[in-house]
């Protein structure tokens, strides 16, 4: 379909959707369509919806996945071991591994993964943040569940060589899936065991230990 | 994946997403978090242009295609034929037509296609105002280019018989696509094709003549 549009207006309301990843064109049109079909409430109910969370979002204080509260209610909650920490990617991944119901400690969310290529690199990653919660001795075991790839594998390494100079041990997800899969789309079954199989980071990648 | 959100404001964007045709939960989480992620401009750009879409939007008052202006840039080409005009279902069909290059008419947007299913009937539908163009008598042929399904048929059926009493010709374009396909996703040189092709709707559907 040459696209054609016969209204600026619809054509910047798609060219905007089909900026969203794994949009097309075709699709952002149909998106487009859809909404203009809808009555107004809906439309700004959806509108609204983004901005507010886009405007109010705030991170939790601790473990930095995004929370309504200052502290989010995962590192509130006292019935967790706050001695267990699981870094990770992203918000989807709490929620991939909250779905397992197989780990009750805490999370730390780095906010992405060393990416030359994308420009991302530690001080871009809330690292420096796990280091100070390491510092403060209370925890005993980081569990790496980054996603079996190259990125992955360096930001696993850079937080591990952060880490080595405190009294806490770290461990790495046993590698279930495939290399190459990302975590976010791992079934729960072979996420939940991965974690409970979790081996020690220095015996899995064959360290010489200090 | 179950779907413990972190946050309520999350969970509200993810849910107002996902209200979207074809976007599952997780695709939704994916586009929020994208969003999350951009600069406020950015995000600013993308609501801003729906909104502005969906306020300012008019529609052509000839042949009700969107339009930014009273009457739409193809009913307002002095080079077209007006004395041709193509039925379609939307705006859609009108950029799939006019990218085959193939129709030099103008065009009638019915805005939908009779669904009992749906509670489209005819009167929701710009099936009226297509008589009084045919009334001017300034119209000789209409060519019916609705999807060849059920609903099309019902469709073309109702206009057809609307249309009998005027002194116009009713074509319908060739079926070159499989029955049940629908028109937006025919490929331009089938739907150019059919378009050249198109054949009087009463031979077509054997229609006695009167
Ligand atoms: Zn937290
Ligand atoms: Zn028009």
């Amino acid at each position: 379909m040459s696209a054609q549009y016969p209204s600026i207006l619809l054509e910047n309301a798609v060219n905007e959707f089909a900026k969203l990843p794994g949009i097309g064109k075709k699709t952002a049109l149909r998106l487009v369509l859809h909404l203009l079909r809808q009555n107004s409430v809906n439309v700004e109910n959806f509108l609204s919806a983004i901005a507010t969370l886009k405007h109010e979002v705030k991170y939790c204080s601790l473990c930095h996945n995004i929370s309504d509260s200052e502290v989010c209610s995962i590192c509130s909650d006292k019935t967790r071991d706050a001695s267990l920490v699981c870094v990770v990617e992203n918000v989807k991944e709490v929620m991939a591994i909250e779905g397992t119901m197989q780990f009750k400690g805490l999370y730390h969310v780095l906010g992405g993964i060393i990416s030359p290529i994308d420009g991302i690199g530690p001080s871009d990653l809330e690292i420096d943040s796990l280091v100070e919660r390491v510092k403060t001795g209370d925890i005993k075991e980081v569990i790496l569940a980054l996603s079996a790839t190259m990125e992955g594998d360096t930001t696993n390494f850079y937080i591990y060589r952060k880490l080595q100079p405190y009294d806490v041990k770290v461990s790495i997800i046993a590698r279930g899936v495939s290399i190459g899969d990302e975590i976010e789309y791992a079934d729960e079954v072979t996420l939940g065991r991965s974690i409970l199989n979790r081996t020690p980071f220095d015996e899995t990648y064959r360290l010489t230990s200090k």
